[in-house]
């Protein structure tokens, strides 16, 4: 039976390229098309892939608009900054995901502040978990998919949000978060002797670039004048995110409330599971999965709701998430070919 | 040359009975005596600790007060709960140092609260960099050495609080601790398959059993209603605790203020090192060693000191803390055997 | 669409089996029936498995001969020595899959030797890459699944017995297992604490009760007179195994002719990857799914084949062997429902 | 009070130079000069190695025989074939020690064939284990030190050669190595993401550099005809090697012999410790340490004598047995200044 899509992927050899390719090689609608990358052009996709054994042995072509052309759907997992350009030069028929930052801020002055090169304009946010945001994802031809730790964060406050029992005001986010989400180019403090066997901070300060991105879905969620002081660790771990998130409550909020609120606004949702009381995420049980799992609760003496979020950085953090939001645009099943079941232990 | 003091430990078999005894073996001025252990009383001490060379054909003797005295140092490295009742019945001459809980909190009612068991009362705390702590511990015949988690978020927040910049209210802390500060008991969710590869948070929403000591702590630095919402994560290794912590200030607190008051307090201290301006602490950095790491900075956006401190939980963290106050009270230089240099990479 | 068969899981809550039944819910063609433990019968299924969140609330029923009837498949993932008595009270029109050790041998003084326990009788054994057992394994009612190791091993030198370049004799084998091989039970010494960070040999000496398992095999294959030095270490890790296997070869032997003997042997195998030249197995390429990796040379200056293979222990190791040798016997397409594709990095 | 010698070390921003300074610092007789090193020459150590943090503030110098001279002890902690030249400028009457391969092999054919440039001639080498090695290091003034593969496998076997239970001949070794010990380049198949939960064969089919310097140990302890298959592996950690070395025995030998023999070479060194009968070795309780773990016993069946050995690659296996090889150089004590105890859990 022939595949009813075609798929191209730029920036094969890194790890959401990689990862794009793991979910498209088991999705039942996809054939996978071009594979291109920038100074890796010319090798072995074994070579940087060999879990992806169906694929080892195509040869990885030159990320350019003409290599990419052609097929329906065109995945962009290049480094923050490169796909605004090259996005301009695709088909405007085709449906073209951009995996990287480039096309998820609505306002050019927060990009310019982070990112320090031309802003490329907002697509179509691919986190379908958001109210209202399946309906602008089906038909699309362009979307950003979001940023792991951006993922992360709002889906853990997004249900108090949404019912009203926090602001979005003083949010505090701190996590730990597997090495593949700082990519794939070789430097020294990423290597395995680094991090193997400890955590390190980083980011530190509200320096952080994915800090507007969480403002703008705050504000999405209802916030009027969000704040968050985030701080990502480095854990010693390949995969994974693990997140918690405070926010001030009023002392008329009730851990009952908190825990309707996530109940009702994760209702139905395929992907994310809230936790039975008491039980709080584990990175593990999502691992490779397009899975999320969250909880939160009160700390009375604190004042502050307590929300705990995880998922697997490159699967409901980046690739995931892109093929969830595809799957949207293309009239497909929302979780058609997404792995729902964690690999753990 | 004879050693000039003896030293018990009890509970030797555990994790902190193991790294007194890995210190104490270095230390010039302790002659190691009893070991006890509870139900591995009998047993040869290598097959606990097999790095203990020098000890691992010495037969771990029962946990009794008998078999205690006659020490000058006692080290109690038993459960929480445990100690009160067995340091009644050790000599009052002795030094004993308990590493538990039991004699930390000077407020009855929070210990009740927190630890559904009589109450002990207070012994002097054994974190030498607390401001006139070390008067404390100079001849102390008892002292209660600091919890692991207590003592990074203490170390994190006392240069902001003694220097006013923060008044210890709505203070966050969250961060990642090796597995070894769960203790040695065989339980299943700490399995090497259950925790390497990921991260799970515990103690959500306020019910963590160090929170009543990390608020006395800010209170003995100077702070009125301290409120701390504090999530510890376990991560996968098996030393090292790395923690965030920040606070509100006034929008009058500069960046610049914030890195004087740290420069200020620790100048001096032998243990703690503030890093150079933008450099964030490294759980490998000092692991192994009683050093501990320390940064901080202004996040403006958020309106919040954000300080990040890391220590070895065992050696800082417990038993590291604990010598070094036992060389304050047996009037040894404080640093004596004790390592300064983190074992890394 | 209804399920064509129904399949209970008796040992549910331990490692094989929750990946069995990781594997069972994306099979297409299985119902998942009766869940059944010892120990933890009446609990919940998602306190020992979050990540199987379809089947969390879940509650597990007591493994009884009752419980388990009425299925269509049976899998049994039990401790040694545990299954054969139950397997004798189960239909014989079912089709029983033994995940432990009980019905591996065919020689039962090898058995004694090593288990000390009743010998249980020989079944059809679960390893379809071995010549000629994908007919045995067809519309069979009780089928042994191959020991993790025993698996890794074999794989590893099967080309070179059924091509006559080596003969059986003077074998060794080294390699590295994650932790999950050891199983589920509350040890101190498979704690994290431990097992993070380091590795250790254990079975030391031929006293490994995997060894007669694999001389069984390599008799299959040709070998008349075998013997092994194997040694298995425990590697800080949760899933996989990597093995090193060497047996001496004629001086006649080359390279080449080692090289051609894999890829003859495994053409067309749908899970066995012969990797290029040059390039040797890492298990991560294979983590979570039911591939194969493996490649071997000659050492000319040590007259030796060396091959390397890696598989996930838990799933081309254990559940997943099973789940192929079910399809088989079920007269199902052999790779239905199993996982290709590795999860990496 | 003074030191008695003052030491530079070369490479000091790698990680053997990094190890040689956190033992130096702790050195009683050695204070520590010129720091020097290559391309990240004009750099503060503390950017490299924030563990050593009483050098943190010091730059980085050039690697010159001028910044090098000068110096009571000259350590080299440089790549292979990048100390021959350098060493030929420095004084003949400073006690240089290199940590690289370049002066290990006496036979300069080896030499060639294994690293395809100049042979730079053998220096004492600085094993102080084997025999009559003591002497030969007493008052040199140029020392290699051993490889760290070399050292675990040397050491694995030198009892059984030393009292002529094997002859050297098909010997295999196999085992894991952390990942310090591929050096601190930044290198994509090195980084965390790639290393971490897995494992990988590397070197396969006995074309590994160090196998000349085994072949060349087991010749000094009286092998006439070596023979080793030796693949090694990498292993998820930072630190450690642990190696499984078996050889063939005659029929005659019994486990009783093989443990006299471990016992009677290894009685009275000062950092080799021979485990308890059915004791295994654990890399983890020598971490961070000289100490070396050892055990060996009979495999009947297989006909081979198996020793386990583990030690610390960057400590017993580089920078801790040069240091213990300085000590009898400089006529100190030889375990001066070197940690006893192994950094567990």
């Amino acid at each position: 039976m022939p595949m009813s899509f075609t798929a191209a992927v730029a920036g094969c050899t890194g790890y959401a390229g990689g990862e794009a390719l793991r979910l498209l090689l088991d999705h039942p609608e996809i054939e996978i098309g071009a594979l291109t990358a920038g100074s890796s052009a010319g090798s072995r996709l074994g070579d940087s892939h060999p879990n992806l054994w169906p694929l080892a042995d195509r040869t990885v072509a030159e990320t350019t608009p003409q290599n990419l052309a052609g097929h329906d759907v065109i995945f962009l997992a290049l480094p923050h900054g490169a796909s605004g350009e090259l996005a301009e030069q695709l088909p405007p028929d085709a449906l073209v995901i951009d995996c990287g930052a480039d096309h998820r801020l609505t306002d050019a002055s927060r990009w310019e502040r982070f990112y320090h090169s031309p802003y490329a304009g907002a697509w179509p946010y691919g986190l379908p978990e958001l109210p209202g945001q399946r309906e602008k994802l089906t038909g699309a031809h362009r979307i950003a998919a979001p940023g792991c730790w951006v993922a992360t964060v709002t889906l853990a406050l997004a249900p108090a949000l949404v019912h009203g029992l926090v602001d979005g005001h003083d949010v505090t986010a701190v996590g730990g978060s597997g090495t593949s989400g700082a990519g794939r180019a070789a430097t020294q403090h990423l290597l395995g002797s680094e991090t193997a066997g400890g955590m390190s901070a980083y980011g530190v300060g509200g320096v952080h670039r994915h800090i507007p991105e969480m403002l703008q879905n705050f504000e999405a969620l209802g916030a009027r004048q969000p704040s968050i002081s985030f701080t990502p660790m480095l854990a010693p771990m390949p995969r994974g995110i693990l997140a918690v998130v405070t926010a001030p409550v009023d002392a008329s909020v009730s851990a009952g409330q908190i825990r309707e609120a996530y109940l009702d606004s994760y209702r139905g949702e395929p992907f994310v599971h809230v936790l039975p009381e008491g039980v709080w995420p584990a990175s593990k049980s999502v691992l490779g999965s397009n899975a999320v799992s969250v909880n939160a609760t009160l700390d009375p003496q604190a004042g502050r709701l307590v929300a705990v979020c995880t998922l697997d950085n490159l699967t409901k953090g980046t690739a995931g998430s892109a093929i969830q939001s595809m799957n949207l645009a293309l009239g497909l099943p929302e979780t058609t070919g997404l792995p729902l079941i964690g690999v753990a232990p």
